[in-house]
């Protein structure tokens, strides 16, 4: 069976998994990860259809996601296979270093150690048993310990085995991943002091309870959660102008794609008080969103209430209602479209620092851009995105041009990516993408969830002083 | 006056001091740090017998200490001047990029904000108020809060004087590096929510209480601590065989230097059960030092009490006895050489897990480096160092080899740096160098607080997707 219950247990197959010279050898690794994603290609009709029935997405998007998962795989795969992830560093002995003689000293990359891996409920392919985290900490050498979203139990384990199958077929330890799918011995598991590295993708309240977790065992270990964002956007006076039709149906698309459950949708969008005609494109475009089933009952139940409690507030009023039902205990909406002013959400900024995870979206009305400029810093500290959108009119007045750079000073400030035109969904899987912002939209800011640069979550350097070449790791010695 | 007591005011400051563009600018930001290297420089003298009246260390080593923080100051002056430490990353839009199309990405690094960092006591330049945390604080890009060390005030504030008459007098504000005295005063602003970073060097037991508050604030900062090591040195039988004098020497010498009050001193040397030529070759040594002060009554009671926690255990025995006494508060002390069983160690881990601050060493005997192989990874978690000295015959031997290879592989598995020659003292500030290991030797082992990488634990990535020039910066645009 894959799921074990036992904590030490599970860190013993770990260890030993991760020993084995097969899985240390970074090209045989690399290997491993290829067979990893033909297993998936050899599968993919099926585990989409496993996929859609356990999550309720859409055929098409989940297509799309294990394309993504394999192409994750492919990338790391040949990030390690010669060893350019270990990031060789060499410093030849230099008796007249300054200030002091310098010993040879070699440093790399190597790995970390055993990771429990949290995975998401909303990538049920690209963030969970196989996806980015995980194959990241492969890749850089450790064994995963994954504890698999209630949300689709059936398709974590058929993954799980189709892995544990691949890992067995090439002689190493099929417990080179291993899923928990109890909340407890997860638990447990973060606990064991053989473990080295957990990462998490999921809410901020329950990815800040397992990081105190983490950060508080008696040795503790680096927590890298992915928890929650708002991803606001500001649409200039003159883009809500000159792009009212195409802003609104790009707003909508990013909005309630697979039902809003995306960590980067946008949730908060400050518009001009004089745009009523963006406000009523997009207001129709809402209305005519198709219902989309909800990942689970349980993160139906958390929308609505979020949504709820937005909607519910003094000056907060509804432009697009949902009309949500239920069809056994899963329930299906429509995107909920509110607004409110800026002075409103000045006094109350919970307004637009609850993630609201699902199809809903807030316009939050201001007058000025100098208005806009003074408040945003006042009420964000952290996200994965924000975004600005303007016309290139806005680049030539300099007054205005001087209110975006001040806006966009703001948005770098507080978030790890910052978009001038598009939106925040959909998160290119490439090197200078930064996936990862301030807290409460990460743990670590520093760390990216997304692109090669993913895999430092899962190395550390060692250095190597005065070893003779019998004794340096291969990308090390001075003789090859 | 230099310190505040305000935790609000301080940040206040700290932020108008960080926002200035001449800070905020790559080359005038170098400049800044080359004049403190020269304020440094002109002020030498003075600094030297200051902190040698507050330290008790030797004017020869605090001469070379200033040496080293000087050359610290250049080395990032040079590394920032022309934005190189943002290292940009560029991603040209491509509609053809697996698994989806690519929009324009272009990622750097930038400053994270407000640094608070609780200096050393044992290194009152190179790891104090222009010490190797601020100065790569500042590099980065980030204002400074230093919790000085109680064991050099007057040095501290002479140093802050110095600095902030530098700042003021390039225009930049005085309040760029600020100082606080005062403990209370400094966990306030560990807490203050504007505070992003906090560096920390020093015990771990202190280190570690420090860390839980930067982990469960409200919103948690990463918390970088250099805490305790023990630098574990492995001597093969060959070695202590042949190069029985020349190991006994080097080993006092990195024991007692400025009276073992060195993160990197060896506190533990595994010596095989056949060796009593160097064992007491090195009691001769050990009883040549003449007295040294330790750097404060508070370290030195500390070191006495540590010590003879060790000494006071069943199964140890004391070989090179300590001859203490005090002049007024201060402790003066010899060092201190103990010898334990591996069977004794294997029974109470916590003689080898104790930190002794100060000129102690504890030998254990072996009797083959086949027990030793089985032993060490059961011994230790976390360190900054480890070392290995054996000689050429060894890695003639296979099976010798294999065992040295095996403690080697478990060396690294617990350290920042192994060694296989010199000793873990005098740390070179270079490309390479590892300073920082697995919990408890330091809080994030990804990160070092020696050498240019330094730096990174002050920067986090920032992405602009689909930038115009004009508002991208300065190192990511498309035409120059």
């Amino acid at each position: 069976m894959t799921t074990a219950s036992n904590a030490g247990t599970i860190l013993d197959a770990a260890l030993l998994a991760q020993d084995l010279p097969e899985f240390v050898n970074d090209s045989s690794r690399a290997a491993a990860l290829r067979s990893l994603e033909q297993a998936l290609a050899g599968h993919a009709d099926s585990l989409v259809a496993l996929a859609a029935d356990e999550t309720g997405l859409g055929i098409e998007r989940l297509t799309g996601e294990l394309v993504r998962t394999r192409f994750q795989l492919l990338l790391f795969a040949d990030m390690i296979a010669d060893g350019g992830h270990r990031r060789p560093v060499v410093d030849a002995a230099d008796p007249a270093y300054p200030p002091a003689p310098r010993p040879d000293l070699r440093r790399e990359l190597e790995p970390r150690g055993p990771v429990l891996n949290f995975a998401a409920s909303n990538f049920p392919f690209a963030f969970s048993v196989l996806g980015g985290d995980s194959v990241a900490a492969l890749a850089a050498g450790c064994s995963v310990i994954v504890k698999t979203s209630p949300g689709h139990p059936e398709l974590s384990a058929r993954v799980a085995h189709l892995a544990q199958d691949v890992f067995a077929s090439l002689g190493l330890s099929s417990q080179t991943i291993q899923i928990v799918d109890d909340e407890q011995v997860a638990r447990d598991v973060l606990q064991e002091p053989r473990l080295k590295v957990a990462t998490f993708t999921g809410s901020t309240s329950a990815g800040s309870a397992l990081a105190r977790i983490a950060a508080t065992r008696p040795a503790p270990i680096p927590f890298y959660g992915e928890l929650g964002s708002i991803n606001p956007v500001v649409v200039t006076p003159n883009a809500a102008h000159a792009q009212a039709t195409e802003l609104a149906k790009g707003l909508v698309g990013s909005v309630s794609g697979s039902a809003g459950q995306f960590c980067t949708k946008p949730g908060v969008v400050f518009v001009p008080d004089n745009a009523d005609h963006f406000v009523n494109t997009a207001i129709e475009h809402f209305e005519d969103v198709p219902k989309h089933r909800m990942l689970s009952p349980r993160i139906g139940e958390g929308y609505l209430r979020h949504r709820d409690q937005i909607c519910d507030t003094d000056g907060v009023r509804v432009l697009a209602a949902d009309d949500a039902s239920r069809k056994g205990l899963n329930l299906w909406v429509t995107p909920t479209l509110a607004e409110t002013t800026l002075d409103r959400v000045l006094d109350d900024p919970t307004l637009v620092r609850t993630e609201v995870f699902g199809p809903f979206c807030l316009f939050v009305r201001y007058r000025t851009l100098v208005q806009l400029v003074d408040a945003f810093p006042k009420l964000f500290i952290g996200n994965l995105t924000s975004t600005i959108r303007h016309t290139a009119i806005d680049l030539d007045e300099v007054e205005t041009l001087d209110h975006i750079r001040a806006l966009l000073s703001a948005c770098a400030a507080t978030s790890g990516r910052v978009l001038l035109d598009g939106w925040p969904t959909g998160v290119s899987v490439t090197a200078a993408m930064q996936h990862g912002g301030p807290w409460p939209s990460s743990t670590d800011a520093s760390t990216t969830s997304v692109g090669p640069n993913a895999i430092n979550r899962f190395l550390r350097p060692v250095t190597y002083q005065s070893a003779p070449d019998v004794l340096l790791p291969e990308g090390l010695r001075k003789t090859v």
